[in-house]
């Protein structure tokens, strides 16, 4: 063997299915040995920033990394926002980087840059392996790296030679890792909070799984509190039994005005939560420190801790409450509440729905609360053009499941081809590009900064328009079929169609 | 005025004329102040690499930089790959970039990364601002750091309460920058190298400009030397009229198969050329270091030391041959030899060709050697999918002299979406995709590694078929008309309608 073999054979050991690319020279000996030796799934991306979204919906989904293979630090760099993305959904990544061969990179060769430094500003771990026979070591290191307190961004960078060199060492096997941990005196303050009356539960992470919000809800109903959750979210279960949780909303000002209505607020799974700008006159945390009462922050064992609260609360089951639909069909024009509620009205069982639909996808959330249990991905860093890709990537992990990528057509131009793997693993992705022709989240801060009458730069920098993007011509050239609709009858009529098939759709729903 | 618009007008003061820009919240403040203070040209781009791809064009034609406005590190982030292209080619480079206000960075919200650290990565200058008082002078430095040594990739970052606090200071007067400079003793040693006979002189940089070459050309003509040149040059005048050189090799062993003839190699506006990846038994550098003989590397004045050595010889003018004309249109199927003898037989005079076309172009350097004079912009630092942006930009710095973008399909894919961008500022670029439907300098780097029976999962990490991309849709989808070819005459035809129509075009040339 050589390393290249001896790393696809240690990442199959450990469990890797699939390895999202788009190699290089630098990476051809991986990308042979991905045939040589058998057991990983070579997925090509045509944007290193679709392969990085897509192991991040990967992730999400599976609950242990794909490997992303990626040429140099151009290719590292390009994948870098949904990396941030990634890292701030503590989804637990593992990137393969190419490295020109050690004897020729002091020589500075064009492509070369500081990948070490680039990896770092995204990676809990990061590792530059030094030679063939390590390579399944550094391999299993960043796969356990990958995989710590949850989900961290690993990366290792692996020279040509090292990859082309012999390397005979046996693939080391996976071990036992720490499980994740929680407090039994936070839970017992939190129990005191809790019984003082007029509190609410901040939820994230693993507390939005079943289990979690089942404990949340135990909780909740035992003592009237209120359930929370973050407004980034990196996965939520959600639909018709589970407890309902109120959203924290994108604002400062409004999140505030929510939040401030409790006397505590018990965190659990996440961290305190922060706005996502800073607004003149509005406070960093969208708690207050007096009020903030840590259950478990993202790293810990939040659905043990809940376990424990709940326990010593003696709380009762929590029982779903019998009533709750989804939403009729709107009548009307297309609109960010009616292409909501068409969604959420159409959206088959155990669906995933990956939500990067901004201002269009607001009323959203709400108007999926009754409908039938799915699984609903948010775009957690704030690097625009998540979608696509981590679509793309949830599909691989779930084939069966459908997936529907409810997709703003600003962010959605970001990583646009995504829909060609889409297309060529035939995966049942039904994106829905919510077209409002516009940056319409820099229009909404503009007005709400009270900045009324916006000169002809302004205008230009926040419309999408002249000229308009045509979906459907943008699917198809990548080869997804494609329909464009401007009622919600017909969105409703194409989803149903699209739900209905298999492999890749688009539907761009042009906003009135 | 606030700390907004003493950047602007800091900027306009000193020469700037173009903002390409994909801003967010953070940068607001910019945006209105490009309305409120004139001078600056607002330009939007949907991708951050297209807007960083367009300012090196722009910066390669316009010899000073465009202002790129980025939306804090993740958008830096998504433009640092051409951001890396440009500092390959010492294009004078001005990045913008957003930052949270002060008092907010501290809470890390979702968007927060170290900007700084992935700045550095590519840029020579990097610059926290600290305060609304000091914008205009950060941005004045930022400017000169641009400048510096003939380009540079200068980074300033703003935060947002920078940008909305008063700052009354006037913005700074442009300063007299330091020249770049040559060694004469230099001059004497290449004198006397040459003299002793068998020699090439290998130009880069500067000494590609018209200047640079007519010097070269009475330098070789007189002792009988040839004249070689970086084989991923910035930006090289070329045409009928100016004396030939011959382009590096791409691979190594053929380039140094060609350096080994002379006995010494005079580098002049350039470094020590180094292989594109290192081969194993071949060298990193493709002259050897007895025969390199350095007259002035590219921050270096390679116009004056040409200028000095050209007299230190006693060369006479170097005159034209008379001879010399494009080549005749090709008959036949579509490959690579076709489309760049096309291209070469239509281009009209004094227009600008990006070739970012790879193997597709490959043959097309010889091919146009005759062509009528023209500016021939490269793939500087390898990070594919800079000729879309790099097109725009060279199209805004020069609006009457019509671009062709000749591009790969494998990398023009990477950034489609500045044909949004061409189609608004209706730019005359056309793009003439060479679409072989795959990464083809992996299958050529498999074949010369001896790889000659390829398993599937190799096969399909350099296909891009399977669906192949419709670059018609692509293009019309983002508002720019297009076209297919599938024969030579077809392409030459359809080349003559977009060279003559004002805005952009697509040709897709379907390759047999």
């Amino acid at each position: 063997m050589n390393g290249a073999e001896t790393l696809v054979a240690t990442a199959v050991r450990h469990g890797i299915e699939v390895c999202l690319a788009n190699p290089g020279t630098t990476e051809m000996p991986l990308v042979l040995a991905l045939d040589s030796v058998p057991g990983l799934r070579g997925i090509l991306c045509l944007h290193e920033n679709v392969a990085t979204g897509a192991a991040d919906g990967y992730g999400r989904m599976a609950g242990k990394p794909a490997m992303c293979l990626l040429h140099l630090g151009p290719g590292l760099a390009n994948g870098l926002t949904n990396l941030h993305n990634a890292r701030r959904a503590f989804t637990p990544m593992l990137n393969v980087i190419g490295q020109h061969a050690t004897w020729h990179l002091p020589a500075d060769p064009l492509l070369a840059t500081d990948i070490t430094a680039i990896a770092r500003t995204v990676s809990d771990y990061v590792k530059e392996n030094q030679s063939a026979a390590t390579v399944a070591t550094d391999l299993a290191a960043a796969i356990e790296a990958a995989m710590r307190e949850g989900g961290s961004v690993a990366t290792l960078i692996v020279p040509h030679d090292s990859q082309t060199g012999a390397a005979d060492s046996p693939s080391p096997m996976p071990r036992a890792q720490p499980q994740k941990t929680y407090s039994l005196d936070r839970v017992t303050r939190c129990a005191a909070a809790l019984k003082t009356g007029n509190s609410a539960l901040l939820l994230g992470g693993e507390a939005l799984s079943e289990a979690g919000m089942m404990l949340a809800g135990r909780i909740a109903g035992s003592k009237g509190a209120d359930l929370l959750c973050d407004t980034f979210f990196a996965r939520m279960e959600r639909g018709v039994g589970l407890p309902p949780v109120a959203r924290l909303p994108y604002f400062a000002d409004e999140a505030v005005k929510l939040t401030r209505r409790y006397k505590h607020v018990i965190v659990a799974g996440t961290r305190r939560p922060v706005a996502f700008f800073g607004y003149e006159g509005l406070p960093s945390y969208l708690i207050d420190d007096q009020q903030t009462v840590m259950l478990a922050g993202p790293r810990e064992d939040a659905v043990s801790a809940l376990a424990a609260l709940a326990s010593d609360l003696g709380a009762p089951e929590w029982s779903a409450p019998t009533t709750g639909s989804p939403p009729a069909l709107p009548a009307g024009i297309l609109n960010a509440q009616s292409i909501s509620e068409v969604i959420a009205h159409m959206q088959p069982e155990n669906c995933i729905v990956m939500d990067e639909a901004l201002t269009v996808g607001e009323p959203y959330f709400e108007a999926s609360k009754d409908a039938p249990r799915f699984t609903h991905l948010r775009l957690t860093g704030g690097a625009i053009g998540q979608g696509p890709g981590a679509a793309t990537g949830a599909a691989i992990a779930c084939p069966n499941r459908g997936v529907i990528n409810y997709q703003s057509d600003g962010c959605g131009a970001y990583t646009v081809q995504a829909l060609w793997t889409q297309a060529r693993e035939n995966l049942s992705v039904v994106t829905i590009i919510g077209s409002n022709r516009s940056y319409n989240i820099l229009n909404v801060e503009l007005a709400r900064a009270r900045v009324t009458k916006l000169g002809p730069t302004a205008r230009s920098m926040t419309s999408l328009d002249d000229p308009h993007l045509d979906w459907v011509k943008i699917a198809e050239g990548f080869g997804v079929s494609s329909v464009a609709v401007e009622t919600p009858a017909a969105l409703a009529r194409e989803l149903e169609i699209a739900l209905a098939q298999k492999g890749p759709r688009l539907i761009e729903a042009i906003m009135a």
